[in-house]
């Protein structure tokens, strides 16, 4: 035992931003992909996994010089400038390119893990955080649009959470911000109009004032982002736009899509939830087409749960040949959070039932006893070494199990067993370990 | 369009030691580690998370030597010194001991992820590889390593591998190596016993000698590992071990453990593939007790496909306090390669039936057919643009999708529906869609 003093006492400790999942947050987390993955799968979506360590210069363009600071980012021990990943989406850019001859087009894939980026760590934000992203990639076609809509809709459908899956296409806003002539500025719109939530009504004019908008364009601006509130619908508000004086051929060319969208939408799952939001940018540069981001009803304070859009460039780092694509991407940190916050989280236990170690001469009989239980379906603890059963009692309830077989010396002489409700205080003699499982609710 | 030419197009590659997993690799994985995982549960495992990325001193200690130049190790934007988990054992440790007073003892949990090591990359040897462990901390007793044993054996049987479960103990190893006065070099002894089926007997005794083994030792050292070829059962051996002549009271204690596990196991679905090997090393110099390491009787060449054993000092670097450990790993690649070896990895597919996309005008109707069918519990990929039915079938083809449903301008006229079976070409002409479950096998 001298050992224990010969060496240097670490403090064991996390990265700041980084984080353990105990037990229970890790059991809801499994618990939530699993049902996500349900979606995906009944969607026909496969998975794919790419490593978290590229090389920088496949996750990095020329562009990027906001995500830059924040990536990890190192030489490895050959000397190789490489990265973590900081999303699931450049590296699939890089996959498709790579594989494409493999996997074909259309090709649709989920990916589910951890991402990176050094953001400074606050509330609800991590270093390393896990996405799940799914995308169709090889048409530019409003049917796979749809579907990753419905994707959302069914994915919080099965999770029983409401929501308002909004809506707005990237070249209804460029062929818009053109007609006002204002095409030059189209990014920094973009980039400007996401604040708009964020910022008051005055500072939001402002910034449009310095991106160039005189008195007119301004009006413009804001006439055309307050159109959805005087519609009682989707395709209503369509409608309306058809009719905005001067409208471009692009415009409507746009207005078009969208309409096709919205309409075959009415006859999914997404129906109700769907809304068309004319102020709806969503950062990125790269997306070229339909953009949607997902509030739940009910607790619309942890913002998007679900975002994405279509992205018809993707590719153009690895390939002369664009791939177009569309995609989104689950939040999983925020539902959590959201499902925490609604108390819906059902408990999680790690075992149905807690078979006691009470007597090594009924070794044998209990590890028989526990191999039953377990061959009937059940999640079964045996207590791993011979203790009190006050003890083993504390450890079920610590662990909420929620019952336990006993069967001791005692037992064992009467020819019994004992099955305890937990939670009631209930308790049964049995005869036969078959028994067990209609006499219990899991 | 020319956007296309005014950036560096960057060839898509991975990083040597780095692999993409392809639908096909993916979906076995997942296949494979969603069995395992049944089993974790079937015996009251939890799930736990730790970070990919942790401060260096978590992850090392001074007798790290060798592991040091396989790390992944940097200065993060911070300047901190960090590196990407080898193993998730040692962030176990770090665990363990950080959220002792939240999670309490025992503590019982599995864990499944990438770890990153350095390592020449050769045929099946990554430099990201997946590990899955599962441990019971916080009981220094037989019926944890027995738990392990039956978690092993529990894996196999449901992916129906056969495997020879090789078992021994260090404490009969170091008190046997005590007993013949060469307690000083048991470290090195271990280690080259570890080598004892990868080079030839001559070789192995030279390098016993030069551990300073004289003749009567080299006799005693060969005696005893050859012990178990003359024994027809674990007990048997076991008892002639009780007859080694000079058998020291470490020695017959130690032998007394490995006779209650045998005992039991007898008692369990361990019983007919657990071996005790008394040349069983297991490298790593963190065990202490029982170790196991598991071979597949059809596919012996692909080695050790789960091993493990008990560690009671693994906390040493984290606190006074040492929490007893035992655990194991599934070898997931190795499993997989041997799976595919075998020929017995079920054809996995993306999705059941295939709802071709043929008429603009049907859109509606394929739509709500494809939500239908998923209704019904079907995996359904819906194609997703108009497309000639030729390239859908090829894409059906491709994906090993077995069913197609056909509903164009021409069925709709007709009021039907038109279910192909892909594999034996065989066409049914349907009335509605509630019909299709029961004519299709998915």
């Amino acid at each position: 035992m001298d050992k224990k003093v010969t060496h240097q006492i670490v403090k064991p400790k996390t990265l700041a931003g980084f984080q353990d999942l105990l037990p229970a947050d890790a059991m809801a987390q499994n618990h939530l992909i699993d049902q996500i993955k349900t979606i995906f799968h009944s969607f026909g979506f496969s998975p794919i996994q790419t490593p978290h360590l590229e090389y920088s210069e496949m996750l990095l363009s020329e562009s990027d010089g906001e995500i830059g600071k924040q990536l990890f980012r190192f030489q490895d021990n050959g000397d190789r400038d490489v990265c973590l990943r900081y999303d699931l989406t450049v590296p699939l850019a890089r996959f498709v390119v790579e594989h494409l001859r493999e996997i074909g087009l259309p090709f649709k894939r989920y990916a589910i893990g951890s991402c990176f980026r050094g953001e400074r760590p606050q509330q609800g934000r991590y270093r390393e955080f896990t996405q799940c992203d799914f995308d169709i990639l090889g048409v530019d076609s409003v049917f796979a649009d749809l579907e990753i809509l419905q994707v959302i809709a069914a994915g919080f459908q099965k999770l029983g959470l409401r929501i308002i899956l909004k809506l707005n296409s990237r070249e209804l806003l460029n062929s818009f911000i053109a007609m006002i002539g204002l095409a030059d500025h189209s990014i920094d719109f973009i980039r400007h109009l996401d604040k708009k939530n964020k910022i008051d009504a005055e500072t939001f004019e402002a910034g449009l004032r310095e991106l160039g908008c005189n008195d007119d364009q301004l009006e413009q601006v804001l006439l055309y982002l307050n159109y959805a509130t005087s519609a009682s619908s989707n395709l209503v508000l369509i409608e309306n736009l058809k009719t905005i004086p001067g409208a471009s051929a692009d415009f409507l060319f746009a207005v078009e899509k969208t309409e096709i969208l919205c309409t075959l939408a009415n006859q999914t799952n997404a129906k109700d939830s769907l809304s068309l939001d004319l102020s709806l940018a969503r950062g990125f540069g790269y997306y070229t087409g339909h953009v949607f981001e997902t509030v739940l009803v009910d607790v619309p304070e942890v913002g998007s749960v679900a975002g994405g859009g279509r992205y018809n460039n993707l590719t153009q780092n690895f390939s002369k040949e664009l791939i177009p694509g569309v995609g989104a991407s689950f939040g999983v940190s925020r539902i959590l959070y959201a499902l925490s916050k609604l108390n819906t989280n059902q408990q999680l236990t790690s075992a149905d039932i807690l078979v006691a170690n009470l007597d090594i001469e009924v070794a044998p009989n209990i590890i028989e006893l526990a191999s039953k239980l377990r061959e009937q379906g059940l999640r079964v603890e045996l207590y791993p070494e011979v203790a009190k059963l006050k003890k083993q009692l504390q450890f079920a309830d610590r662990k909420k199990i929620p019952y336990i077989l006993i069967f001791g010396a005692t037992e064992a002489e009467k020819k019994i067993l004992i099955l305890k409700n937990l939670l009631t205080g209930e308790q049964l003699e049995i005869k036969d370990i078959s028994e067990v499982t209609s006499k219990i609710s899991v």
